[in-house]
């Protein structure tokens, strides 16, 4: 569920959301995001919550990778009904992870 | 509820956590550490959600800002008690935001 990355530098993308409450397909669509994205050349990994924001981080290996999930066809159409339907509000954050720790309870 | 940022670079912190099943006062410190990070100087923001992962994303204008907050003496009273009572599992994420987009529905 915590997504398994490799030693940084590696790349995050922060996508925050705040819903509209028209369903639409949404959940089936983000679902095939989200198997797409693992399909990406470069992808490392996604975690996603929502209570009345929603948080989706997805991990890249490089700024290219990203650009490349990007621009996928099925992506972008997903994108544009994002705004048209499912979003009243969102932010994107493209970041470059420059330290990580983890803990785990043995 | 989605952080209003400034323009990039400005620096990330995602901590991704998988709670255990104990309360023991949870609630009562995320808030009240939520609190004190808004006092922080060089503090932007936070944004957070939970449903079986927990995602908390705090915003800052620089790693110095990241440190001190780190170095705070009750936020590192949480984190030990974060380790041995709420988390099962975490990993925590410092990240240069260097691009941002937004949308907004008028």
């Amino acid at each position: 569920m915590i997504a398994k990355t490799p030693k940084p530098p590696y790349y995050a993308v922060i996508f925050s959301t705040i819903r509209t409450n028209i369903d639409d397909g949404y959940e089936d669509t983000a679902m095939r995001m989200e198997e797409l994205a693992h399909q990406q050349d470069g992808y490392l990994g996604i975690e996603s919550a929502r209570n009345e924001i929603g948080i989706t981080v997805s991990y890249w290996e490089n700024v290219e990778a990203i650009l490349n999930w990007k621009n996928n066809v099925e992506h972008t159409f997903a994108r544009e009904k994002g705004k048209a339907v499912w979003y009243k509000e969102y932010q994107l954050r493209i970041c470059k992870v420059e330290r990580d720790y983890g803990f785990e309870k043995h």
